[in-house]
């Protein structure tokens, strides 16, 4: 068998504004200063699975940008989904078009635009997956083992060894008991105290049958949408078979339709430094920072500034007395933000939406 | 005789970067969102000074821009500074333009971009520093009653009322003991307990002849400098006479040159909403505000924003959770300023001079 990566880039990442739009999102951003997630995500999966067998899933307006930022990967490896239906349609339809390519394929999903520091033993976890995987019906998940209480991540609870302790030096598949949405504080508190929950992570390891075996059992909606694309893939039908698969099939998440329905379900606890990146406080904690606090990119003069983070560009950028602020400055849009307020950017960004503010999003 | 304005508007204003700039300053801006300070100056002397008796004067770099924002003022009433020399060069010219066009005429000099609220009760001042200015040798000065022991403010000693209780609702003035430089606070709390101090205003009331005659007495190198325009004044040659005597004057102000010397030195108490306007906190005190403190100038929305003063412009300009603070968008730059650190700006415009950022002031 051979492991295939498939990398979810279909996010619009509202929580970036005004640095992500909906014309170029938090995937293809450098908010680290370097290279762009998405990049990233393709290149810390080096030694483990080449570009050749990298896939990404993402809205067709993002194929030429995709293609554009990630040159070592075939043309035909750029996945274009005609609308957005959340990741059950997504992975249905890589699936089959892994499967068309190699029947025996194990597939590790991932999402486009994540932070891990840790690379090797993001490859050691990855590999117990991979191996787990190869189980019958086994569905396979790496949750990430929480450090605090955190209100914005979903968690599972597994069936090992306690959660807050430092993971198993040899990574190893437990069973999971059950999934949950983010909760609040309290309820993220029990969890940590209760030591059997982990972070989802959104990353999933399973064979290209055994995820369209179990989409069959329990999500036949999308399921039997997408069995007509089976027929035609790679072929010249494929994309208007496509599109009416996607129209057809229900909108709904991988989590709430199969894994939390499937009975086979395992996860490998993991720790190896993993962030979402969910907002520019996120961005702030992982940035390198002078000795003031501050995290600068750009045309940026502080006086008195400390614990701020600004991406600015060409336009000069002057703090004078700030502190704990985010600033983002762009050629049409400057946003000046608490760093503790930073969740609250997607609110302004569904208001911009609602208000005759399109141009800005 | 006849009252005329001399408004005094060479100032650079650095203190309100990114909006003043060396090509732009001050006295030109529209911080109040309707017309800019200079043209306020003007207005307000209406019903006291015609424009035909307002003169302005200005370094040559600003006569264009001051015509085109006063059209009112025939060009004649535009004096341009070849240099900037302080006040005392730029007063002994206004007064000898003066008096070859009306010998007994009575100079009221006001600077060009200060905020009175009070305009009635302003005039009411005037008036009684206009009749105290026709004693032989009289010098008068408009001091502001004290709300609070201001540092950014020169005082001035006088022989009067306490300077602490409301004003006599019939202005009048009163000799002047010392005049005093900005102040540290503890200096600034014993003058308002002393009762015999008030502000400095900077406006300056006196005959064009007795200010001359003063000027010869106590300042004579300034004095001496500024003899050959008399000779010229009006004529063809004025202007290139008029450069050497500011190469050759003193740089000097007229309270140290002149005021601080004098022996009829009179001050008239005045209590009229004055402000210099110092900076941009100043603005915002100024400012009106809405029912969240905030006051708002340009394409901007606050989410979770209070006690701010922005000033945008076509850029959408975003406050996500900031509260008391400045932020101020242009072409260019963009300021991002805690309220109670608006005095270090001209610290900052100091710095871009000196480091390669002259583009930016």
């Amino acid at each position: 068998m051979s492991t295939y990566a498939v990398i979810m880039a279909g996010g619009i990442g509202t929580r970036f504004w005004p640095e992500s739009r909906q014309a170029h999102p938090k995937q293809f951003l450098n908010v680290f200063g370097d290279s762009t997630l998405i990049q990233n995500t393709v290149a810390r999966l080096q030694g483990l699975v080449p570009p050749e067998r990298c896939l990404v899933v993402t809205h067709e307006r993002y194929v030429e940008k995709t293609k554009k930022q990630l040159p070592a990967l075939p043309a035909e490896n750029i996945l274009a989904e005609p609308i957005s239906r959340n990741t059950a349609p997504c992975i249905a339809y890589a699936a089959m078009k892994l499967q068309a390519r190699d029947p025996d394929a194990t597939m590790v999903v991932l999402p486009a635009d994540h932070v891990i520091e840790d690379v090797a033993r993001f490859h050691e976890v990855l590999e117990a997956a991979i191996d787990q995987a190869q189980a019958p019906g086994a569905l396979v998940t790496i949750g990430i083992n929480p450090t605090h209480p955190a209100t914005g991540y979903g968690y599972l609870q597994f069936d090992g060894p306690d959660a807050a302790t430092a993971p198993d030096a040899e990574p190893q598949a437990y069973p999971v008991r059950t999934f949950a949405e983010k909760p609040d504080l309290a309820t993220a508190e029990r969890f940590l105290d209760s030591g059997d929950f982990l972070w989802n992570s959104g990353m999933f390891i399973w064979r290209a049958d055994t995820i369209l075996d179990q989409m069959e059992t329990h999500l036949p909606a999308a399921y039997e949408a997408f069995a007509p694309v089976r027929e035609v893939v790679d072929s010249d039908a494929e994309s208007s078979v496509l599109t009416e698969a996607f129209q057809n099939s229900p909108r709904i998440s991988i989590d709430y339709g199969v894994m939390e329905q499937a009975d086979e379900v395992y996860v490998v606890p993991g720790s190896f430094g993993w962030s979402d990146v969910g907002d520019w406080r996120a961005v702030y904690d992982l940035s390198e920072k002078d000795e003031h606090g501050n995290a600068i990119q750009g045309n940026v003069l502080m006086h008195d500034a400390s614990r701020c983070l600004v991406h600015g560009d060409d336009r000069l950028v002057v703090l004078v007395g700030v502190h704990d602020m985010v600033v983002v400055d762009t050629d049409d849009a400057v946003l000046v933000c608490n760093r503790e307020s930073a969740q609250q950017v997607k609110n302004v960004v569904e208001y911009l939406h609602a208000h005759q503010f399109a141009d800005y999003v």
